[in-house]
C-alpha cells in the first residue's frame, strides 16, 4: 500500500470592503488539486470574518493534516508579492468583517503568546521570486485584521503539530480591481499564480531557511 | 490600385537610467506589423537621447506619413498606465540622456508654443480600457526628459500636418524590473500591450474625443 | 511727491472639499501688509469656483496693478512646496467647485494658448528655499482644478502686461488636517508662511532665473 | 524627607545613514530635564549601533530606575508621528550600523519572545495628539534596525520589572532633512517636541489604555 501524498493547505479569502472578487481565492483556487514537489495542493476558501475563518481554519487543518500551510490575502494598495515574516496576536478591525463584526484591541488567541515568526523559509522564497524576475518582497506586518488573524492562527496550530509549517503571503488587487481605483498598484492573476508555485516549491525544498538580508530601518 | 494601407507609427525607447530593458519597447515591437482597425502598425525603437530621438522621429514620420503617431515610454515608479493630456516646451534633464547630454531649461523646439494637448481621443481611450478592466488613468504631466521631448515633438509634427493625430503613453516598470527594485509597481507585459491595442482601435474609432471627468484636483 | 510702492497680489483660496481650513488663505493672510525688498503684499482670499474665482483676480489685479502676481493654493497629498512651473489651458473639475459647478475639458480662456510657463524665477526660488533648509520641489502639473485655472488665468494677465510676473506655488495640508486624514503628510504654517516669504524676496531680487536642474523624469 | 521624583527615561539615536543629524535627538533633548506630570525628564543619545544602544540603554535603565521609557527614532519617509504597537525579536539590518555590524536574522535577546507589546496606552495617545491637531497614528512594525532593536529591549526590561512601562515613537524626517531628499515628507521640530510631551502626559495620566479602533487592513 502506498504512503498518503503530503498536503498543502492553501487558503484564499472571499471578496470584503465592497470588492466582488477577492485576488486571494482567484490565485488560489487556480493551483487546487495541483501537485507540486511530490505534494498536493488543497486549495480552501475562507470567509473574510474573525470567527467563521478560523473554524474553518481549524476544521480543515484536523482533516487534512497538511504538511505546509500557507495562507494568501489581499493588501490593496501593495505594489508587490508581500511574504510576511510575522503575524501578532491582535484583531484592530478597521472596518466590519463580512459577518459584521469589529473588534478591537482583542487576542487571536487568547492567552497566546505575542507574535509568532513565519516557519517557511521566507528569504529562499523571496530569492527564488526574484531570480525568476518575479516581484516580491518580505513584510514585517500583516496588519491587524483578518488577514493576520488567520496568519497567527496558522502559525498557532503549526506551533503545536510537529512536521507542519505555516506562513502567509499578501497579494496586491488584481488588474480589474486596479481599473475602478483611481491610481493603485495590481498584478497580473498569471504572475500571483506563479508566485505562489514557485513560493511552496521553495518551501518544500528549503528546510531551513536561507541567512539572506532584507530588513526595514523602520 | 488599391489605395495604400494608412500607417500608424508606434515608439518605444531603448533602455536607459542603468535598467537592461526598456518596457516601452518590449511592447511596441510586440505589436510591429499587426494590422488593427484597417491601419499597419509600423514600431520604431528610438534613443534615449534628446537630438537623437527627434532626427529619428522626423525622418520616420516623413518616411511613414502615418494617420496616428503613438509613442510610449517607460515611466518607473508609476502604478497603471498613464494617457498623457499634455506636453511642454521644456527639457530639464534630471540624469543625462544615452548620449550623455543633459539639456536644463532648454525648449523642445525653439519659438514653438507652451504646450499642446494630446489629439488622439484620450477619454475614450480611458473609459474603454476600464471597460476591459485594465488600470489606467489620465496624467496631466509627461515630465521634462525625452519622454516628454518626443511627446511634444509628435504633437508639434501632428499640428503642421492635416490628418496625423498623435498622443503619447508612459507605463510602469515591467515586473522583472521592479524584482530589482524594492517595492516598485509594476504591470505585465501582455497586459501592457493589450492596453496599446485597445487604445489605438479607440482613437482609430474615435474621432472626436468624448467628455469623460478624469480630472487631478492638484 | 513719492512714488507708490509697488505691489504684491497674494492670493489664497476659501476651503473646498470637505475641508474647514484651506491653508493657502491662512499662509497667505498671515503676509497680508507686509512689506517686502520694496514692495507691499495684498493678500485676497479667492473662492474655490471656476467663474467666481476669475472674476475677483481680474477686479484685484486691475485695482492693484501689482508687480507680482502670487497665487498659492492647497494640494493636499503633497509632501513639500510645489512650485509650478507650468499651467495648462483646461479645466476638468474631479468634483464640483464650491458653486456647484464641475467643468469637463473646457478652456480656462477660449482661445488662449494651450500653456503658459511661471514668469517667476522658479529655480531660483527653490534655490532659496533649499539653502534655508525648506522641503521644496518644481512641480510640473497645477492640476486640472481651480487652482491650475487661477493659475493659468494669472498668466495670461501677466502676458498682457508689460512689468508684472506671475505664478503658482502649491502647499501641502497643514497638521491638524492631517491629523484627521490617516497617513497623510503636512507642513506647519510657520514653515509655509516663511516659504512664501522666501519665494517672494527672491522673486523680487531675481529678474532673470537661474538654470538649475530641478527635471522629472516622467 | 521626600520621596524622589519619578523618572522617565527618554532615548533618542545618533545621526545615521549618511545623515548629519537625526531628528530623535533633536526632539528628546529639547525635554531634557523638563517636570511633567510629576516625573522627571531624562534624555540619553543612544548610538546607532545594535551592540552599543543596548548595552548604554540597559546601564540607564539600572541607574534611573525610570517609571516610564519611552523611545524615539527617525523614520525616513514617514508622513506623520508613529506610535509602535509592537516590537519584534528580529535584528535584519538592511545597511551597516554606525559601528560597521550589520546582523541578519538574528534575535535582539536570544531566547525571548518574538515580541512584545507597548505597555504605554498607545490609543489614548494617539486620542490625545489628534484632538491637539497633531498627525499620528499606530504603526505595526518597527522595522528590523536598531529602533525595533532598541523598542524590543526596552519593553523586554519592563516586562521583568513591576511598575516600569515601555514604548517607541517613530518620527518623520525633520523639514531641514527634507528639504536634501526629493518628495520627502517631513514634520517641524516644535510639533515632534509638542507630540512627544502631549504623549508622555497621556501615558503618566493613563493607567489602562482606551479601547479606540486605529486598525490597519494589511
Amino acid at each position: 500500500m502506498n504512503a498518503p501524498i503530503p498536503r498543502i493547505l492553501l487558503t484564499g479569502f472571499d471578496p470584503f470592503g465592497g470588492e466582488s472578487i477577492n485576488p486571494s481565492w482567484e490565485a488560489v483556487r487556480a493551483l487546487h488539486g495541483r501537485r507540486i514537489g511530490g505534494h498536493r495542493i488543497v486549495a480552501l476558501q475562507l470567509p473574510t470574518e474573525f470567527a467563521g475563518s478560523l473554524r474553518m481554519l481549524k476544521a480543515a487543518v484536523r482533516e487534512q493534516a497538511p504538511a505546509i500551510l500557507l495562507g494568501v490575502g489581499q493588501a490593496g494598495g501593495r505594489r508587490q508579492l508581500s511574504i510576511e515574516r510575522v503575524a501578532i496576536n491582535l484583531q484592530d478591525a478597521r472596518i466590519p468583517d463580512n459577518a459584521g463584526v469589529q473588534p478591537v484591541d482583542e487576542p487571536v488567541i487568547a492567552g497566546g503568546p505575542a507574535a509568532y515568526f513565519s516557519t517557511l523559509p521566507i528569504k529562499a522564497m523571496l530569492a527564488a521570486l526574484h531570480a525568476q524576475g518575479l516581484p516580491a518582497e518580505i513584510s514585517n506586518s500583516a496588519g491587524t485584521y483578518v488577514c493576520n488573524h488567520i496568519a497567527y492562527a496558522m502559525l498557532h496550530l503549526a506551533a503545536k503539530r510537529r512536521g507542519m509549517r505555516a506562513g502567509f503571503i499578501h497579494i496586491p488587487y488584481l488588474p480589474v480591481q486596479a481599473a475602478q481605483r483611481h491610481g493603485s498598484a495590481s498584478m497580473a492573476l498569471a504572475d500571483v499564480v506563479r508566485c505562489l508555485e514557485i513560493a511552496l516549491r521553495t518551501a518544500i525544498a528549503t528546510p531551513v531557511d536561507r541567512r539572506l538580508g532584507a530588513g526595514a530601518l523602520d
